[in-house]
């Protein structure tokens, strides 16, 4: 199953080393601006090749918009985008064909499927991730445009280092989207120390999305946490989310972690923007835990397809932390699932909740 | 939305203090034996009123099977299952009728729908979890069939108290199916003491399902993870969900978290039985954090549908840790996560993975 | 698959001769008015046992509403309709158990599950529309009191029978649903005859939908037209559907068929409102045609589950003519289609369509 | 909504004078060849300027698969197919840009949107069936090779002339699918005058699919008739869909239409190879009814933009009868709601059908 979303449906295609990759982002209301160029910026950002930190294959990742716009606008029709494929090296994969790398997708792909395209992980690869973003720059601009909404996220984590402070100006100001300058000369000695030892490391990412009006998510079983779990569960890598405290709640008081509410504001945001299912106004917060990336240079044990012992050794451009660049594709995700439940809630409730007192969602 | 699935489609209904809920699970393969008695455990482990550390609402959730069988057996055609409610006590709810207490559903409710039941939380209700332990006995029993699938669970955590062993035995013999049974007289204490300061405390419950093969899901955006995220996180009180190692992975090297793969089988087991979204055939492991118990009798400032400050005290009935509840109720979640699963493997794949060689799924 | 509607979600369940027939109705708004006794009429225009010409099945069909309401409203969450079955008499059934009546759903049925319940026709049974009809009750009165919509139906064609006039208030006023009162004897003669004879014949219904505005439908995979052709072809018994002039367009020139436009309206409806998959503001006319029944007392060769050759002669209380009753049931889904649309419009394109000039939809 | 089918799900987009069209076929199991060559004659079949009865434009059609491929073969991940558009002629239509054409889309489309692409009717013109016919490719093969399932189609009606006899021989050897190679001079006349004319006329196609095994279709909202119907429908100018005898079924008595089964097979196929919404074994049989062309040179009266009278006359290039160009779209999409099935029959049943007695399909 290629599509998520419900009313903003967004399909996406494409290997890592097929001629292009693509998506179809069905549902958006007509009448939104858009212009190849405002993919750019994002793409950007998720781009590899852009610091010696990440993966440095380089590819244009030029946009070219094959439908639903009239006159630079939206006409309510499918959008579809493109994105060709221009710097795939196959050969680099030509001796891990018949091979299952630990930890990876190909064992279980072949398992699945009985064929895959192991040339730089085929459909598994974290360039399928490239459409998610360029679907997110659709909704993020919705979003901003019909109700103000800002979605941003950052690195909180880089293997143990966490941040000792906190400045959103900072995180555009560095290849590893983290929210305190000070910190950043040590992230790249100890990076670079990582990558020269072949080994890889995890990372956790934040996404704030501020000004989501309250009613937004639809219980039971389309609560708007559960889909923000859903879509950033799917990014490749992720191994945990958390909404709001996640896993601290575990250990917290009731009288601790319940957000009281006063006239003035909520009093704090341990829920992350969401009771119910359902969006509270308050900023809605999530967190996901990344992975290490499994293609090392250090060998690890593993089996070919005929179930003998191999050693493989990954050779080929990886990112020595895959986390790092899942911030501008988390964002993507969050936007993509509020814009949906946007809809969704016009839909059923139309603007029902407008005229009900609502509390300010200050304190998050 | 109150359906979730695919191909095994689950549609819950039914408020706490309606004169029923239900469900209604279509998609269920034709020939499986199925009696009124066999949902009575299940529901038994989820119920409340069985011990002093859980609500004390009694319920006799008796299961009536209302079609889909004919002589014993499912016919393929949708399964409804029918409860009726029997001692809700709505007057409980009359003073909160107008007021918003902190942390609850019921403001998000207001502003979504302009309208609400406030008796025992209505449709957010955990009342409604009796239908998904229920069906989920179904998936649980056909899984186990077709492929001698066995899902179980066990609380994890209880507030800061992690276990000091782990025996699958004891989880079944004590209240708070604790993996250790030394630690119970504590946990006990410990309840006891919570109850008596009027406050509450959050919980983790991890799910392990032994027997999966490899090859079920459906990346990108029906991976078998994403799919355990959205169904674990639209339970009450959820606000976590992890794979495997989970939030762990972070600051785990790729040297670390790589599961090596030999002949013999794995060799650990940090990613949880799915890579790239589908199952590797090692043990499925999923773990949630559940928030503390919203509804206390310590006061809280909350404000009323005039926007107007009150102080709230609840009172009803309430469990001091909803978490103790929810094991039975993951386990269900995971159980219909897979059943769908293993229908739709079947119907893109057919048997095709089943003539590779396959690597046992031990060290799990 | 038991669910239809995308954002107005129908889940029906039940046996012809099981304990009950139920639906969910998801996605409806929240503040509609709804009583018990509102499902009364429509379920009565489609019961049985009502006059001679119909099967004598005597059913109460009384509606228990379990759950979405509070205080006399839905409040946006699932509303969950029930009706027990107090009238089966399956013994009448016993010596078919292990036949396949012809033109019966009995050998598909068994064909794909590999069992099936033979009691009055199980699922296949008639009286699932019953669900369908008090669904259709909460879109026919949703539709009504937001945008004015009437949604009615007549048979059109009784076996080789046509109307010689034409009146709305005919329709309700006589047992056939017929246009014309004064071929009512002779209808009633002509059932008699056929009742007589043992054996069944089919009809028309033609349901028209007035009030429908401009801009319903989501062309091109989910157009109006199509959603009502599935709709109304998933009925039992229909083999046929058009909308407008359906067929008769075939033989049409272009420059008769196509609906010229006036300041002052449209000048003439052969497309029966629906243009590009998108509703026009004309009137949105649908027919369907009915098989005759395919139980008869007329033997009839059929074989059995050795697939050995048996006569077939169906005892039981069966309609001459299935297609009489088959009227509200048509109203009813074109009325859920027509809600979901509603919806589905609002979701994507708010009010956008209603700054624009709008024909007229006279001469329809 | 751009997407149809449940577990083969095709997504197309693109517009008649966009840069390209093209559509993702989403849920095709492994294993199956295909290169672009096999879309060429299917493409071709449905082509415009490949006669003077037909569209001038002359598009080349080539399809390039963009993904879901390796080494010639599907590998279970989606397939992306695309085709630029080379022949568009946007300044044909620069006149009625702000014009309504009677029986266009242009009005709704700009009810609904607010706003739309005129040139060459946007997404609503018949160039999007291009990409179901490519999809269609896939289907047919698949199932040829999974069940020897052959599905072809005819016109059946063109205007008011009907075939004096039947030869599936003749079908493909003129320019109008049609069935008895002596009356093709006649049509050719009668094509050649209605052209001089600058009218239009409707056709009918049947389409049958020959091997359908029994036990296909999901009862009772996901019925084989009833996605037949929506899939059929859907195909632009389609105004009415029949299954078997269609409305003809109106006026015969149970007795003839009832098809009798011997064990040596079926009797007769009035029901068109569908009981119960599950397909018998019989030949599968949908007729539809397509309007005549409502872009005439002949003047019409319309609207503009601002709701005043506009007199229309319709350049640009046309087929006098859509309906010769249909048959293979309504082929096509026989063949993906087939499919789809097959995959779906197999998840809930998988081969439980297997083991009964069948009766041969013949007589059909």
């Amino acid at each position: 199953m290629n599509s998520f979303g419900h009313l903003l449906r967004v399909t996406t295609f494409g290997e890592s080393h097929g001629p292009a990759i693509g998506c179809v982002v069905d549902g958006c209301p007509p009448g939104l601006e858009l212009a190849p160029e405002e993919f750019v910026a994002d793409l950007q950002r998720r781009a590899t090749g852009t610091s010696r930190h990440v993966s440095q294959r380089r590819e244009a990742d030029e946009v070219e918009i094959l439908s639903g716009m009239y006159q630079g606008r939206t006409t309510g029709t499918p959008i579809a985008l493109l994105v060709r494929n221009t710097d795939a090296r196959s050969k680099d994969y030509d001796a891990i064909g018949e091979q299952f790398r630990p930890a990876h997708a190909d064992y279980t792909y072949w398992q699945k499927y009985g064929i895959r395209d192991p040339r730089g992980g085929g459909r598994s690869s974290a360039r399928e991730t490239t459409m998610r973003v360029a679907a997110g720059v659709i909704a993020k601009k919705w979003l901003a445009q019909h109700f103000g909404i800002l979605v941003r996220g950052h690195l909180s984590q880089l293997g143990e280092v966490l941040p000792e402070g906190f400045d959103w100006e900072a995180v555009e100001a560095n290849a590893f989207f983290w929210p305190w300058s000070a910190q950043v000369p040590a992230l790249e000695a100890y990076m670079d120390a990582l990558r020269k030892s072949g080994d890889s490391v995890g990372a956790r990412v934040r996404v704030v999305a501020r000004g989501v009006p309250p009613g937004w998510g639809e219980p039971v079983y389309g609560k708007l946490d559960g889909d923000l779990a859903a879509a950033l569960m799917s990014i490749n890598a992720v191994k945990g989310v958390e909404i709001g405290d996640g896993f601290d709640a575990v250990a917290q008081k009731g009288s601790v972690h319940r957000d009281e509410m006063t006239p003035g504001g909520f009093l704090s945001n341990h829920a992350g923007g969401v009771l119910g299912g359902i969006s509270s106004g308050q900023d809605v917060i999530a967190s996901i835990a990344l992975k290490p990336t499994s293609s090392l240079r250090i060998p690890g044990r593993g089996v070919d397809v005929r179930g003998e012992a191999v050693e493989v050794v990954t050779t080929g451009r990886h990112d020595p932390c895959v986390g790092i660049r899942a911030t501008p594709i988390a964002e993507a995700m969050v936007a993509l699932v509020l814009m949906d439940h946007a809809l969704r809630h016009r839909a059923q409730c139309g603007d029902v909740g407008e005229v009900h007192p609502k509390i300010p969602g200050h304190a998050s």
